[in-house]
């Protein structure tokens, strides 16, 4: 198996597991910087690795397919050379971003056309190809094709959407099987990988209960949550978490797509999420919102408050005209050098000026902040505080 | 004496000197970093001290009056502290910025006055606030105000400009030396500072060599020649620093202010000239602009091509499509590891997907190239090869 769980808390559904992938061991819950097109932005894949220390990264199909596109990836040996990034990587299919795409997409029973936004070039996304594709790529843990259904959905919509999104995750299997038996480069490289479906069904809990055993029958090496964080409240994504994850097997990953405040994370782990991905510590970094521990790092205290406010942290707007003459260190406590030395009125004037330096250190802050979240989750797990 | 001369070239006017200021001491000849507004364009302070090795950096009185102002400076104790910088700093007085502001500015016999183009509010700097701004800022090298003319320019013009740069030459050099006795923050600084006359009289020698003259009469610790590299052929600028650099003191440190192609840096070095900024690395790396060494690194064997075109050095545009494909290193010899690791057809990917990372590591490249070639410089003017 490739998760052990090493402890579960008597207080909820949390835990901590050692999820094993062809690029090493990682300590569950986890959160995956983005770099969706093979960079996080504005950050060196040495320094994701080495300064902030994670251990995983999320790329995504769509993206990749776009650009550089699969020949360069084939050429390359896969996106761990490309990008030179050493650790472990998950790919989404790219059906989320396909579904964005509006009028440029057409989508059928045989998979996703669309066209390129930025050159009119045609595409298509099927089933089996996202297989071949991610194995191209090269990641570690692979995501089944699905169609994400828009919210509010009627139930009739998402009915037939998650029949059809449970056939494509059918089809992805059988053709992730027949890649495995192969003795190719790309069968040897299936055979490492992990291959998880998604669960869909909208905010309806027998279409959810139902997509999850389904799914379950197949059998796939972990499960994934999609259509949760797309507009709804956050009450009814963390009700879709609790009705789906009674029916997911217990020993298998469990991963919730693009959810991430730290609320949603605590929320998530507290139903038994093990992964998490979300472009919030990135973006909003790169306008400026700054991520900070609220009276030094520790969550545990805090962990049952939903759904009252937390209080282990804050966001600060670092563009603000406060911190214009506010001369002390973005983050005193960083293990970052350039957070320590650096202060908030320089980071203020490089937000000012406009100049890339300052998204960058918001950047490395706000993963900085998340991924020491993610410790301490993993900590208070351990102590059973959570 | 500030710059001591270890070495005479028997070859040409070159020479290899160490130049003591408040912030250490440098090796000349040497070329500066731009920080014209307190950063080097995406490139932390720490890395341009260490990864890159610059002994100093150049930055802007004009950027920095704007942004973030000479209040903040003040509070924070000077550039050095505000942007984290440990080495020296050499500043214009912004003088050749306001020349180009057009409609915005108005000079007199005062000084100048002008708009901020982004907010419309009034500034001014005179031969008397530059000096003291640059106090405040707390340069080692800081600039006399002088104007820039226009090339092409008329005798006439160019005579009465040089006048007016000459009457406030020594209007700075007076509000120094009054700052020198003062008994305050800003007096002790000015007492570790150098000032630099600006030599101006466009591409008339009779102007040129009067000048030059006449700032010597004056007394400063260094010169500098402006108003070449504005449009001018090489061979006219090159002309003007043979003129100048006959009327200058030869134990003081000789810099030519924004002229900086490769070619310029080693027939300026021919000449004399021991110092350097230029926009040329890091604007051009933004653009995808890459410098490499061409069959190794080492420039001795060709100094004395002009005007044939030299062959130590060729330039690559790394978005052009023969790059997509090309997985060698950025730079096998580089020092700096992201250079090393990440291939060209990687930097070709994000320069196409326009992430800030691209331009990142082409800036950084630039600059290893251009610190590289004073490192080989100094070396080849020690063997008398130059």
């Amino acid at each position: 198996m490739p998760l052990k769980i090493i402890k579960k808390s008597t207080k909820s559904q949390a835990r901590v597991g050692k999820l094993r992938i062809a690029h090493g061991v990682i300590d569950t819950p986890f959160f995956m910087p983005i770099a969706t097109k093979a960079t996080v932005k504005g950050i060196g894949s040495a320094e994701v690795a080495d300064a902030l220390g994670s251990q995983i990264i999320l790329s995504n199909t769509y993206h990749l397919l776009l650009e550089p596109g699969m020949d360069i990836l084939k050429k390359t040996g896969g996106l761990h050379d490309f990008m030179n990034w050493p650790r472990a990587i998950l790919t989404d299919s790219g059906g989320f971003q396909v579904y964005s795409l509006g009028n440029l997409r057409k989508i059928s029973e045989q998979g996703v056309k669309f066209k390129n936004p930025k050159n009119g070039m045609s595409y298509e996304l099927t089933p089996e190809n996202v297989i071949q594709y991610q194995s191209i790529i090269g990641s570690d843990i692979v995501m089944v094709l699905d169609e994400c259904t828009e919210y509010p959905c009627s139930k009739k919509r998402a009915r037939e959407s998650m029949e059809m999104s449970l056939r494509w995750a059918k089809r992805c299997k059988d053709a992730y099987e027949a890649l495995k038996k192969k003795n190719t480069v790309l069968g040897r490289r299936a055979r490492l990988q992990l291959l998880f479906g998604i669960v869909q069904g909208s905010i309806y809990q027998d279409l959810r209960v139902e997509c999850a055993r389904r799914l379950v029958e197949m059998g796939f090496d972990g499960y994934a949550l999609g259509g949760v964080s797309v507009g709804e409240t956050a009450h009814h994504s963390y009700e879709v978490l609790d009705w789906t994850f009674d029916n997911l097997p217990y020993d298998k990953p469990r991963y919730v797509l693009g959810m991430g405040t730290p609320q949603d994370i605590i929320e998530g782990v507290k139903r038994g999420v093990d992964m998490f991905d979300c472009v919030i510590p990135t973006r909003e970094g790169r306008h400026g919102k700054l991520f900070a521990w609220q009276g030094g790092r520790k969550v545990s205290e805090t962990f049952q408050r939903f759904p009252k406010p937390y209080a282990f942290y804050k966001t600060i707007n670092i563009t603000n005209a406060k911190f214009k003459k506010d001369f002390k260190p973005i983050n005193v406590n960083s293990k970052l050098p350039e957070l320590r030395e650096y202060s908030k009125a320089y980071l203020h004037h490089l937000f000012k000026i406009n100049e890339p330096l300052g998204q960058r250190l918001a950047s490395l802050n706000n993963l900085e902040f998340y991924l020491g979240l993610m410790e301490e989750i993993r900590v208070a797990i351990t102590k059973d505080k959570i």
